[in-house]
């Protein structure tokens, strides 16, 4: 069939939701380094992670050869309430930009949490409540990782506590409000209530905050608390292998319109929606069946694959969490204060991280005030209003498909457009008014940030 | 097949979007009335309606006798960027109610105006267009219509003017950043820029405005601007038609897995989504092939169905439009201030109001906080957070089902879900801390009101 005869949104059957999660571990040689024990630097077991993660998501962080992971079927039940996501053929921002190329975006904002995020947010409060656990315990930036745990919490009938980064806090109140409305508590973080919150608000006296330490807040929390683990929206191994979703139904659909993209394209926080996005093509890459141009695109304030270091570090800032290797600007990285929206997380996916230094994957950088631009272009000519953290990706696939209009190329490219702008309109007001600016971190603010990784000889 | 067997999310094919809306006024014995100039009182045609509205729309306004009317192919694309609308399945709300009954919903929020709303705004946008026109006024309340027409508007390439209820512009402020981006001007109502706003202002300080305030503002702006014409979202015979496909994509959506509803539901603040929704299972009732119950659900703050007059009244506060025959509460009405959300308008649509008035259609007012703990129960186990609008609906669509629960009756229920709540924020807050309330107006309040209906011998 003809790319010019492909419907505007392919929508895949209830029944080809996948029914296994595909694991890119499996297929990998060089394999993710092991999480280490941040006391001994040594690498991590099931029974060291234990106090921190539940049982079942242990297995699944520490599992690198299973290719193929069942996926239980109450949560393929609660993926039918969201699922399939369509996959979009952009046939007006085609039209719009005059380019041969042929646009497509997997869509996974058709859900209240407005995000990728609730695929992940179901298995982990699943698998809480299989081992009995009356809740559980996160951080959350933008607020959408909060969002999809308070709803699969509230589905679930668990308890749900979020550390919400206190600028996103501050800036996104109405967030707080949609997980309330789903039954969470929801704590500013650093907050008073830990430890870790206390020593960081004593040394960092109106600190807006970072994941990092919201992270180092849940964790201390579900430790100390009888009944509660600690889960986390992005980077683990585990969340990408909840997220390949994503990636299997975009491909499925594709098939099925015998469409092979040429360029795939992710916006790169943790890691969890491009490597969700990427796996099953990367897994064909890895096994030499086809090749793909595969791009990671993170914001210039927040460059952990263009600019940091690929090494162990801690992934967050109290220090208190497994180490991980992995592109990083050092634990205590927080993007300066004008930065819109997510995509500030310090570290990067250990498997993502591992795929880029194997250079299976290219990464680059874009600078806020022209994601804002692509945003507004495509939210004019294709309806949906998009993340600030999406329109990363936007503003990429834009300029690759314009690359195909001054070369001719009628190159296929797909890209994730992991959700909707609808509590990002700060941010679009302050673009509105002109008031956005950009903000690159110097060199020597790097190396200072650098100069906090840990040495591990390992 | 049985209904157990349903997926939970019915989507139809791009090619399965309606080829034609469906005109019920074709089926109707008792025609709606006409409008009448509020001048003269005597019966607008086709040449006195045009410095209002445009050419084809008039036509359209008119027609009381041709069932089926073609969809534009330009329209029909752009229905593609976000229709089929998908018919849900309420599973997890049955199984969390305990009931036999059978509950679908029409999900219309899948798009960035969050309602239904765009589903009449690109077609009045396109017929502006299509006669050569610079550009559109309208009013806007909770913003949902003024969003849809600023994104239609940006599509097509014309200019779009918003008039806003000066209470939603306040509470609901982030609606207005979602207008500019795309690129309409928005003006909160009573503004200063009119004769009638001006005057609304002086006689009534502090006003927080209402719909038909606004409706005078942006008509006098468009009947005195070159290049313009009003539209408006609601109420209107063509928006009625517009909205159609509502019902019809639901019916077919129905009718392939050989589904019949018992009851279908709607909320009803000027009608368009109601009289979309229910128009073709409408027709079939009115031709004696069919019966349904079929139940508008409304305010108890603004309860124009219920305790409204059936009367020649003014479609604004400032008398400048045509007289419609409708249910209403006097065109000075304005609810109350702790009223949340949208239907809030004094009028009901004049073809639903001639099918209630000739015994075709229940109605019921319910109260917001009970609205309100329906939206909480639905986000909780359906995953949407719906608009408070959609919520009437579904508060009523539960009580029907707690019914069947009592009396064992395995009823299939069908209701519309306009819209999400993701601009709503304010009123969840408010309920969720506890601070929302509830207000009936007195006899003597609507008495006070009707004093203002003209007196038309017609």
């Amino acid at each position: 069939m003809s790319q010019n005869n492909i419907p505007y949104k392919i929508y895949l059957s209830e029944d080809e939701i996948p029914k296994q999660w595909y694991n890119v571990r499996a297929d990998m040689k060089n394999k993710p380094a092991p999480l280490l024990n941040p006391a001994t630097l040594q690498p991590m077991g099931f029974d060291d992670l234990r106090p921190v993660f539940c049982d079942e998501l242990i297995k699944q962080e520490l599992d690198d050869t299973t290719a193929y992971i069942d996926i239980p079927d109450e949560i393929r039940s609660f993926y039918k309430m969201y699922r399939p996501a369509p996959l979009v053929r952009a046939y007006c921002l085609e039209k719009a930009l005059g380019t041969p190329a042929k646009i497509y975006y997997k869509f996974e904002g058709n859900n209240t949490s407005g995000s990728h995020k609730l695929n992940s947010a179901i298995v982990q409060a699943y698998y809480a409540k299989q081992q009995g656990l009356k809740g559980v315990t996160t951080e959350t930036g933008a607020g959408q990782w909060g969002t999809a745990l308070s709803m699969a919490s509230a589905y679930l009938g668990i308890d749900c506590k979020v550390y919400m980064v206190k600028v996103s806090y501050e800036q996104k109140p109405f967030r707080r409000e949609v997980m309330r409305t789903y039954g969470a508590s929801v704590t500013p973080s650093p907050s008073m209530d830990t430890e870790i919150g206390r020593k960081i608000n004593a040394e960092h006296p109106g600190t807006t905050g970072s994941l990092g330490c919201a992270i180092s807040e849940a964790v201390e929390v579900a430790t100390k608390t009888e009944g509660y683990r600690y889960v986390l929206g992005s980077v683990l191994n585990q969340v990408l292998l909840h997220q390949t979703v994503i990636g299997l139904e975009a491909k499925a659909a594709l098939d099925k319109y015998g469409i092979t993209p040429d360029i795939i394209i992710g916006c790169a926080g943790g890691g969890s929606n491009l490597g969700g996005l990427i796996s099953p093509f990367m897994g064909e890459k890895l096994r030499g069946e086809k090749d793909y141009q595969i791009i990671a695109i993170e914001p210039a304030s927040c460059p952990s694959f263009t600019r940091g270091k690929f090494a162990y570090d801690f992934c967050d800032t109290g220090m208190v969490c497994p180490l991980a290797k992995m592109y990083t600007l050092g634990s205590n990285f927080i993007p300066s204060a004008n930065h819109a929206g997510g995509l500030r997380y310090h570290g990067m996916s250990p498997i993502l991280s591992q795929l880029y230094h194997d250079g299976y994957m290219e990464a680059r950088s874009v600078e806020q005030t022209a994601v804002f631009e692509a945003a507004e272009q495509f939210a004019r000519v294709e309806g949906i209003l998009p993340a600030p953290e999406s329109s990363h990706a936007i503003r990429a696939a834009i300029d690759e498909a314009l690359k195909c209009k001054e070369t001719g190329e009628e190159k296929t490219i797909l890209f994730g457009l992991t959700g909707t702008g609808y509590f990002d309109i700060v941010a679009y007001q302050k673009f509105n008014d002109g008031e956005m600016s950009d903000y690159i971190p110097t060199d020597e603010e790097l190396e200072k940030s650098f100069a906090t990784l840990p040495k591990v000889n390992i």
